[in-house]
């Protein structure tokens, strides 16, 4: 099955939920994703939700709870427009299970992940008015659709939810946020993993601890590479947060038979928090040496991705091509994916590469 | 030569300017290290700055320009104790030296770091004392040592200068700062590399740029593996603050010949930013498997180092054991140091191993 509103090209992980990504041909081609090719990561179903009956609790540690409707939401504060990368805690999820199975969880690409214009209100300006207490340490956010006996739902520290990036977003790319993409509001946490976006968001609840909620509290947790599924104890696992430093190919394609000469190589790159991208390294032989992309224009924002592109000279023969990039806290990625293996294969920022021939 | 405040076990690394780092063993004894543990790294003399004549300005962009006394700064402002690591952009440089000869630095082990107690005066009160402008973007620190022709500078964005762990500090571990230490007062800037932290500062200027200081603009760089001292213009380089995530063993040492059976293996980890350590792996075998070591009681904190430790079964024989972090933003370590070799020898972060003979 393909979603009605996705690009003809789109690769199913799994129709329900429904979970799709774009090839990454496809994916390099633009800066700012289109709806159509970006990546759809879903737990259960897709709400369809009236608008008209919809609002918006904020509850918990708050002196002054609130509920509001769309319009409120909308006319009550000031707009905002934001352009942000969504990034999958699974992506790449494909080159862990190259290492060791990893059962049970959808075998992502290297595709999701999108970066749009995300037109809404700041949270912090709704968090102000709901009067937020000294004691809220998190800010919980809850869904509308049905993940598996519950809605789908996380958290993200209050020092993040009253940074200015963060948004409850009515509007992708100009225009009313697609069903699959959360209408009619979701969050928008630039630097953090997808995860934390919640979609068809309903409820905000402030509190002194994470959400309990399951995906927050037992899902999208980090385990060590020794564990399994079977021994790993929950508090084992690191829950998941920012994003660590990350850089992916997404032209020519792994496996692509190339013209010899010279050949563009592009992709993305892209790292947590406020941090920024700072360099990209491209090696023709396997991780031998290394030379350095140009950003594109539009590159090197906070919160958003990096495209690159680096000019090579291939002679005819098979080229083994890598790429990894370094952020301003000079952090860098690992070389090898068996030293970020663990079982749920979040998060693999080994070194990216593709194979192609030439002749 | 060894400066008489000093351990009797340090490792001079240079005389003029007087560089030196203690012995992993003796730096891991304590979470907090003491003065005379405590690695000097200077690029000039050590000023003899006499309290009474001293002044601390703040200038450029700021609509109230200040000249202080020592009383002034101390009876002025609030007083803070933060506990905060230093870690120097050099170390473990000693482990890309290694990988291809770097001329001209100087050669740290893995013991340039070191964690303490600083008593002194937020640096942002002092900051709205002096009524910072809109335009300033940058707080550019000053010190009172000949350096090469200039004095040592550097300087931090003004987001981290307001931040309410940095500070001006007058005190190390509750004495006043040995003069090696930045006597009278010197800047702690937790979370960045220590070449920030500037000791003896006598100016402070808010600047809509970076410091042109030498030390800031020229130095403390990170090149691409490519570059050589040669053919690098200073633009390709990364001007480093933020520190990546790292971690080392204290003991045993390198070398060291030990009883089979049950050894405990000891060491710290750090990371940059905000961000915190939350998991230290250690593999007996050379990275093919891997076991958490335990926090120590003291450690996960924000901007100072994380102690840990494992207990490892070691049969007879030879064993190459490595360590390696995970911070919150999920950021880990690369493998090999030919990985992030750069021709000034900056911010080493690959996995740290020993290799003990047991029998």
């Amino acid at each position: 099955m393909r979603y009605p509103d996705k690009h003809s090209d789109f690769i199913t992980r799994s129709e329900d939920p429904y979970n799709a990504e774009p090839p990454l041909r496809l994916l390099g081609e633009s800066f700012t994703t289109p709806a159509g090719h970006f990546y759809a990561r879903n737990h259960g179903n897709i709400p369809e939700v009236d608008p008209r009956g919809y609002s918006l609790s904020v509850s918990g540690l708050v002196d002054r709870p609130l509920s509001l409707s769309l319009e409120e939401v909308r006319d009550g504060f000031p707009s905002e427009t934001v352009t942000a990368t969504l990034y999958c805690a699974g992506n790449r999820r494909e080159g862990l299970a190259e290492v060791a199975p990893i059962p049970g969880e959808t075998p992502w690409g290297a595709g999701a992940v999108g970066n749009a214009r995300w037109t809404g209100v700041p949270l912090r300006e709704v968090l102000r008015s709901a009067e937020i207490g000294d004691d809220a340490r998190h800010a919980a956010f809850l869904g509308l659709d049905d993940a598996g006996g519950t809605s789908f739902g996380g958290s993200i520290p209050v020092g993040k939810a009253m940074s200015p990036e963060v948004i409850l977003a009515y509007e992708m790319n100009g225009e009313p946020l697609p069903p699959e993409h959360g209408f009619p509001l979701r969050v928008v946490v630039p630097g953090y993993i997808g995860a934390r976006s919640v979609k068809w968001i309903s409820e905000i609840e402030l509190r002194a601890t994470p959400s309990d909620n399951r995906y927050q509290a037992k899902e999208y947790r980090m385990f060590p590479p020794n564990a399994s599924a079977e021994q790993a104890g929950v508090s084992e696992g690191i829950m998941l947060g920012e994003l660590p430093v990350n850089a992916v190919i997404c032209a020519p394609e792994d496996g692509e038979a190339l013209a010899a000469g010279p050949v563009t190589v592009r992709g993305y790159a892209i790292t947590g928090g406020d941090r920024r991208i700072e360099r990209v390294d491209v090696s023709a032989d396997g991780g031998e040496t290394w030379a350095q992309a140009d950003p594109t224009e539009e590159s090197r924002h906070r919160g958003t991705w990096h495209f690159w592109e680096a000019r090579l000279d291939l002679p005819p023969g098979i080229h083994r091509i890598f790429v990894r990039a370094l952020d301003s806290a000079a952090n860098t990625q690992p070389e090898d994916p068996r030293g970020v293996w663990n079982f749920k294969g979040y998060l693999n920022n080994s070194w990216h590469g593709i194979t192609v021939r030439t002749q």
